[in-house]
């Protein structure tokens, strides 16, 4: 029977000198020092369940979709053409289309590192083949640039993606060392690096590129490779931005993060995109510099960012002009941006935070970003996405055909591809390394962050240590772990119960939610958590305005939505007031909840006395997660309900 | 004593014959046959009040700050450079500011065609010269495409905008037609017009350009001179569109109105600024050729956009992305366009409804739009412009340097010139022929839309009538007509009543509100209207998710603000409840209401349990126009005010 101590304050422990080895195996962020370590995909698998689920559908579907749709549309035939010098004027997509041929190598990279796959295997040499050829003598490697019939290399900075493209290749490289296989990629991300060091290193020019990127990958292939340079010139870049090195441009200075240093900024602003992966370079930078402001300066940018900039998917991003933060309490739901992407970058972010502070607000970001914003993008059969992720669908969507290029699928169901592609590649790689963001290890133990079927097996200082975690998350929140396996004198394991895990128990014994609870557990042990996912009201912050008069209904760890097609006569979810005395009634996958429907008369001038709805009768109406919205057809959807028409 | 009959019904009446003489002195909008006939600048004119400050500013200190303004950053040079066969790669601007000098052309032409002003000739004549040298031998004139070092004429009708500034070009044009003037800038657009009858007419390429606006041109320029070509050609441009001979851009075909027929459509939607001037020239060409099916159509769409797509000020469009209507009832305060330019539009299509219906409803959008939208824009001292208008201003907007050129404003106050800089020349026009708008005539007698002070000298089928309208407008609501002279058996005069007018009386008699009241005068008579001012509570449509649980307040033609200038301690509005149970009192401009801060706790995470704010006692505030907000420095703003802060 483990021993249960009090709940972990969530303090930052002091940080452990655990070294990485260079190449050694491992996932997404190995931080030279850290207050967690981060596990491999040695050390950790996802086993079955709901979230297996979506890891084979991105092994079998997702992988294949992103690769096919990129022969079709010539993206990846760029690399072909820019190696036989004849792609002149002949490239094909926007000038960053590269970057989505690196995501869809890494996303294989994180695959193959999980499990071995022969043909996965092959199709990834394949490709990178093709990448490899097209890089020149010097090191550098664009399609969109430089080659006779381009504009030259790096004369377009604000625009050209060329520093972002870059980054993705290298993040695919670093992917492809922590799989334990340092082979073409590695060599080909090596000697595009050294390139970059001349180019812009501590004698080269003073600049940045528009879209962050390049930061995280160099910070994290100085940590791959052990070559210290690669974090010199990521810290220059994280150094001058801010400085106003970029042209003005139409969207300001703060769409690319350069209108301030991110050491003075408070608050994540502009492309929420690009601010976050700045924002992940620069924890990495500060890390490894041992950079304490640096740091403590993007902990209070994300802490501003949560508590204002923030939907309660976890999405991220309110202005469609400029994919751009609103102002704080700026959440639109009709108009939520909430890029696929940026959400991913979210996780990055956290992740990053998580390790470095332990802190469960992180973890807790995380567990909603990933199953409220991030699993909202694919199709349930894995052959569509949505880049944008509304969280108020006004009109039913119309259906994007599927053998079409989609714009970014406004007012549309999931779309199959997109002219700017990022988030399908983008979710790709996310799932195929997902579950190294479960759990971590310290010396003592390990720390159980996010819940699955999924095993550990690690050494920590005192020996061996096995676990296997068991549950039916997202929709059930009991969660059984077995000890297959511990030191003699145990092991410490830390279990995070989420913050809106109210009512939770450890072996029955009540758990404070919002902070981790900790046992000490020998081999054979069973640990029982129960997490109530019983459906609750959740209200706006009195700031947002666009949400004010409605409620939202969560349950466990899901943001729920209702949907026209459940609804009466598929009634547009306008007319839908959601009467919180009816009570809350938990179902398989949602909630039910007391609906009543009032259809208000249209108006000629829609200003001025008040309008009195045609009342219905309430009926009891399922609300489905909001990840799975839309995958029955068109529908309007709202996650914000009012509780009053006017 | 006048003799007071029954309010009109608010009937369309059956069109007059009045048929207009080529060239015969008027007003924008010249129609050959009409329910009600415009006035021209000899028949009306304002002799003082409000409107007469507005105009006096314009002529005064706007056009010579719109010329030297444009003198400034090369846009007149353009032409310039385009005479002399230099201007290759040395355009200045988008490609589309030609349409900025014809437009300020445009408004000297009806501030020449209002009072005679010497040195004004002069500068007008010199800038039509400039641009004169610049036409092509065939007619053709565009400083940004067909010279050498040029993109060819005509080859990107989807951005190129030249059909766009030709049409400007040919307003101008009409303009100083209507002014009794067949000189110059008449004939170099006559010249162009022939151009375009080749290129585009029946013989020529089915196209239409990406912007509408040569279609309203081509339609008032046959009017102007009697060549029905023009209205062939315009009439071909009208039937084009909604067939797909754009290509197709990243907004979508809806947003040049190329996704649907007009005849077809149901609402406006795409480009707000587009589909007005698309439909403002559908009913020039309907009345012209006689077409009760195209008029109806754009009725509907009128009326279903004014129903669920129109801000409160009359302001139409919702997204900043791609300067558009949003979907019905998506009309978010804080992120409202509301382009200036297209409150201008709404104003020029409304106009020729009213011409052709007499309905009362297109003057009352009338009066809203121009009173709350369009006189937004101009800064009290004339020099400074808001391009966007929004609803709810979030932080403290910025101070745009006076000597430099904006981006279009957002979150900042007013600024003196943009990249982008449709609006200022557009108030320009706008105020130079704003007394246009505000009568009519019929056989019978002369129809009051707009009240300020001015006087009517017209000639009705019995002889000679003489108004002197005189009032406190838009401020007081109190309306005196002295009628100076009239046909022996007397003449009918018809005021509109607002739809706000409440309990309005006319020489003490209860008026209907939302329709004209009516009353046969003779000379020497005088009438006096009084429509009640006192400030009322507006309550919006309960679909308009973004203003539940507010409120608005208007007085009289006037819609309120709420500006933090005038809270204590200079509060964010977003702290304000509005206590409608606390009564309104009228004030001198505005009007004072209860208002309670209430300032809500930041919480780590803006979703969950209620948040309780900390309240303050309630205090009174004066409310100001909307029109006149942002002009005493930095402040936060909102028209919609919660009266509950969840």
């Amino acid at each position: 029977m483990p021993t249960h101590s009090t709940p972990w304050t969530g303090k930052a422990p002091a940080p452990s000198t655990l070294r990485s080895d260079a190449a050694r195996r491992g996932g997404p962020v190995m931080p030279s020092r850290s207050a967690l370590r981060p596990l491999g995909p040695d050390e950790i698998s996802i086993v079955g369940g709901f979230w297996q689920q979506k890891q084979q559908l991105n092994a079998d579907v997702i992988l294949a979709h992103c690769e096919n749709w990129m022969e079709r549309v010539g993206w990846i035939g760029n690399f072909d053409r820019a190696a036989a010098q004849t792609i002149g004027s002949t490239h094909s997509g926007i000038e960053f289309v590269d970057s989505e041929i690196y995501k869809l190598i890494e996303a294989m990279a994180w695959e193959l590192g999980r499990a071995p796959h022969t043909a996965l295997e092959g199709r990834y040499h394949d490709l990178v083949a093709r990448v490899a050829a097209a890089q020149e003598p010097d090191g550098y490697l664009d399609t969109s640039f430089g080659r006779a019939g381009q504009q030259p290399r790096y004369s377009n900075l604000e625009w050209g993606h060329e520093l972002y493209c870059f980054g993705h290749l290298i993040q695919a490289a670093v992917a492809r060392l922590r799989g334990g296989h340092d082979d073409e990629l590695p060599a080909v991300a090596r000697r595009l690096a050294d390139h970059l060091y001349i180019e812009f290193g501590p004698t080269g020019r003073a600049a940045v590129c528009g879209h962050p990127e390049i930061e995280p990958a160099l910070a994290e292939l100085s940590r791959a490779t052990g070559d210290e340079r690669y974090l010199e010139l990521a810290s220059l870049f994280i150094e001058r931005r801010g400085a106003g090195t970029l042209a003005p441009i139409a969207f300001g200075a703060e769409y690319s993060q350069d209108d301030e240093p991110i050491r003075s900024a408070t608050v994540l602003r502009g492309h929420a995109v690009r601010a976050l992966y700045l924002s992940a370079g620069a924890v990495d930078v500060g890390v490894e510099t041992s950079d304490a402001s640096l740091l403590d300066a993007v902990r209070m940018q994300w802490s501003n960012t949560v508590a204002r900039r923030t939907y309660i998917t976890g999405g991220m991003g309110s202005h469609h002009l400029d994919e751009a933060f609103g102002l704080d309490y700026e959440l639109p739901p009709d108009r939520a941006y909430s890029e696929t992407c940026a959400a991913i970058a979210s996780v990055m972010l956290s992740w990053r935070l998580l390790l470095q502070t332990g802190e469960p607000k992180y973890a807790d970001l995380i567990e909603r970003t990933l199953l409220n914003n991030v699993l909202a993008s694919p199709r349930e059969d894995g052959r569509a996405f949505y880049y944008t992720n509304t969280l108020h669908q006004r009109v039913e969507g119309s259906i994007p055909a599927e053998d079409e290029v989609s714009a970014r699928a406004e007012s549309s169901l999931r779309a199959p591809w997109f002219e700017v592609s990022c988030c399908p590649t983008n979710v790709a790689r996310t799932l195929a390394s997902v579950g190294l963001y479960f759990a971590t290890a310290t010396a003592d133990g390990v720390q159980l962050h996010q819940y699955g079927d999924y095993d550990v097996a690690t050494t920590i200082g005192a020996g061996e240590l096995r676990l296997e975690v068991r549950c039916g998350y997202p929709f059930d929140g009991g969660v059984r772990m077995d000890v297959t396996a511990a030191p003699p004198d145990g092991a410490t394991v830390s279990l995070r119960i989420p913050a809106w895990a109210v009512g939770a128990t450890l072996d029955g014994t009540p758990v404070e939610p919002g902070a981790p609870a900790t046992v000490v557990v020998h081999s054979g042990d069973t640990v029982q958590l129960e997490l109530p996912v019983a459906p609750r009201i959740v209200q706006p912050h009195p700031y947002i305005d666009s949400s004010r008069g409605t409620v939202a209904v969560e349950r466990g760890p899901l943001v729920l939505a209702l949907e026209s097609v459940d609804l009466p006569g598929n009634a547009n979810v306008a007319q839908a007031i959601l009467d919180p005395s009816g009570g809350l009634r938990l179902t398989e996958h949602g909630a039910a909840v007391s609906i009543r429907l009032e259809a208000a008369t249209e108006t000629d001038w829609p200003y001025g006395a008040s309008v009195d709805p045609a009342r219905r009768s309430s009926d009891e109406i399922e609300l489905v997660p909001y990840f799975s919205w839309a995958n029955r057809g068109p529908s309007t959807m709202r996650v914000w309900i009012p509780t009053m028409l006017k």
